[in-house]
């Protein structure tokens, strides 16, 4: 009475689907614009920095031959000639005996070869002229920033498909990046598909539910740096829904559908996958929830077909979407970033497939703790609202308990893994 | 030949901070903006989930009391009465020996009190109508999800100040809010100052640099959720700088500048809010980098004065204006969170202030460890780059050592914390 499918591993479902990376594009974006983007070239150093001798204090410039004498019991004495702040440029050359007034981030003028800070300094009231006396010996290079000594021209500061924040977007301004070469945000069409569903601003029906699935969808694009276009929700239909399928993923990059996967009698995505020609990679996984995910492949365009259930659609991305749209973003460790933690809950359901579930990080001191989210609450909904991580629970022949250890997949940290881990049992 | 000021505590700078948190605004926004923002009301259930009886399986929906003879020798039969998918309606009340042919998600039938799986039911083929055979007995309620057994109208899901991921935004769409009460994104005003200060665009002269600063500021304000109006760059000029100062205070709810807080010949700050009539919560901190940080309030308005050089800069905004903004966006822990983590690096210069420093977080098995940002390059601008964190290296007679635990704040994260911890020495 039923299709029998063949289940995969989780691990060689994803391989199966980042062997179908395409190619990101790039864009030239203003400095405005540019935060949370990735960079499609590396940072390079456009001028050395400082790009002049520089004073990293208030004080005065002087020359370290002229100090040679100087004690406590013996001060030597300046003539201050000039007084430059930051961004002033000095005018006169120090000569024997000269000093110049100069404030933090200031060019050291000519002549002098050193700073002597102001709280060294004596000032000395005269009629004619500003006089400093000077107490010690100073030496040659001594509290300057020499030019270069920061970053070289030339030097590779950020690589290609690292993120922009704060720190990235200084250097890109300080390097006079007013334009930026980024990757482009890839096209992520979305399809929501089932006779149940409704729109959010429509009143609930008998027998129907609103549709959260693309909204939920649509979010995690969005948090992966991609840009969604909403195809609509489609009735289980199967020529109008061929029709919006086939339209639609000729404008996107890739095609993500929600529903219709598994073998009910209305699911549809199986024959409109066979009416396409699209070859599919898997549909069935080895894994809960989401055991029906499918992935099929159209003239190098992926086809994500994910579970209507919500668990399964929110883990059938992460696992599978997400890593490709970090592909095309040039990001190198396109995986979500894998770390142990102590589980804060029992799981003590065994089950012979591996779960990922749905699950929040906190720290005791310097360990990980992971806790599932909305175990206080066991509906498939909500529990969703407090995860920031995915517990990968292996299958096997009993379940787990509070202070286990158990790997989990941080969802909201950019550090991110260059390869998707095996799932071991620890 | 300088000010003598009295240098405060980072704690008791944070405290005076956050007593003038200003009042956040709420606004409404479509569903498709909410991604992100916080939440300016509890999200609501405004409806039960599931609102009806609902089948979680493909199967037969049922009589449990028709089941009472059922066994593996004597299978009861069932005359197969309609047929329904998900979202469609069940026209037929089943009465003794009947079923219905019913799809995940679907609405049980009246009269039906239990789903049997297709798995455990036999098909047989009749010439006139379907017929199903059954050799176990059901229970009343089996394979049911009953109305209302996930949420109950009314429930408290999320509580105000929670931002907004995909499982929260999947809520939203659950219970129908097209419309979302939204925190209103503060209005952050950020001035640059500096004689020295050119725009990205523009080429490098001597004795200049380019004005990172505020694109640095901007890229955190954004990262804080906020709002920014950039108001330019200023000379080192007193009026010139007041009128700016003075009108953009009139726009914002907070106003950043950077540099001319210290006590060089040109640092114009201190003059300009006494003749603003601002009250300076404190001019120095017993911190670094960053002692200079100034914070003023102007008919409650708070002018956050932060160091020129960009690393005290970057420390500055993430110790006094990220919890202000988060405050303002009815976040209940507006602090970023501090976890403990090994040092990987030497840090062996002893200080007597505490030190905030710029570092990254990573992973060895469930253990937090932090390394300082560009170690390798002990510039101030690169170090910037790759930080995530800031580890708190209290002040005293000796430096720190790779295998010392030490405290560190998470800048991006979004769990926060309710309050600024002491800094105490581990």
């Amino acid at each position: 009475m039923i299709e029998i499918r063949k289940p995969i591993l989780v691990e060689k479902a994803v391989e199966l689907v980042i062997n179908h990376t395409f190619t990101g594009q790039s864009e030239i974006i203003s400095i405005e614009a540019c935060d949370g983007r990735r960079l499609a070239e590396p940072l390079i150093a456009r001028n050395d920095v400082p790009s002049f001798n520089k004073s990293p204090y208030d004080g005065f410039a002087l020359r370290s031959v002229d100090t040679l004498d100087a004690s406590l019991d013996h001060p030597v004495q300046f003539e201050v000639i000039e007084h430059i702040g930051a961004g002033q440029v000095p005018k006169k050359k120090l000569e024997a005996g000269q000093a110049t007034r100069i404030m933090t981030g200031a060019q050291i003028p000519d002549g002098a070869d050193c700073v002597a800070m102001f709280e060294v300094c004596q000032s000395v009231e005269t009629e004619e002229k500003p006089i400093i006396r000077l107490k010690r010996k100073m030496e040659k290079g001594q509290n300057i920033i020499e030019l270069g000594s920061e970053v070289k021209e030339g030097e590779v500061l950020v690589e290609a498909g690292e993120k922009i924040n704060p720190g990235v977007k200084a250097l890109l301004a300080t390097f006079g990046y007013d334009k930026v070469a980024v990757a482009k945000r890839p096209r992520v069409g979305i399809i929501a598909t089932g006779t149940e569903l409704l729109n959010v601003d429509e009143p609930l029906e008998p027998g129907k539910i609103r549709n959260s699935n693309a909204h939920m969808i649509a979010s995690q694009v969005t948090r992966a740096g991609a840009d969604y276009i909403y195809f609509g929700k489609l009735k289980d239909e199967l020529e109008t829904s061929y029709q919006t399928i086939s339209e639609a993923l000729k404008q996107v990059d890739v095609l993500i559908t929600t529903g219709g996967v598994s073998v009910g009698d209305w699911d549809l995505l199986p024959d409109i996958y066979e009416k396409l020609g699209a070859e599919v990679l898997f549909n069935k996984l080895a894994m809960r929830p989401g055991s029906v995910t499918t992935v099929a492949v159209k003239e190098n365009k992926l086809l994500f077909g994910l579970s209507g259930n919500p668990s399964a659609c929110y883990v059938g991305f992460e696992l599978f979407v997400h890593p490709i749209i970090q592909a095309a973003l040039f990001n190198k460790r396109p995986f979500h970033k894998r770390v142990k933690a102590m589980m804060m809950d029992n799981f003590p359901k065994p089950n012979p497939f591996s779960r990922f579930v749905r699950s929040y990080i906190s720290y005791e001191e310097d360990r990980l703790k992971v806790h599932l989210a909305g175990v206080d609450k066991s509906n498939v909904v909500t529990s969703l609202s407090s995860a920031n991580a995915l517990m990968i629970l292996p299958g096997g022949t009993r379940g787990y308990k509070a202070g286990d250890m158990v790997n989990v997949l941080l969802l909201e940290n950019d550090e991110g893994q260059a390869a998707f881990l095996p799932i071991v049992k620890e």
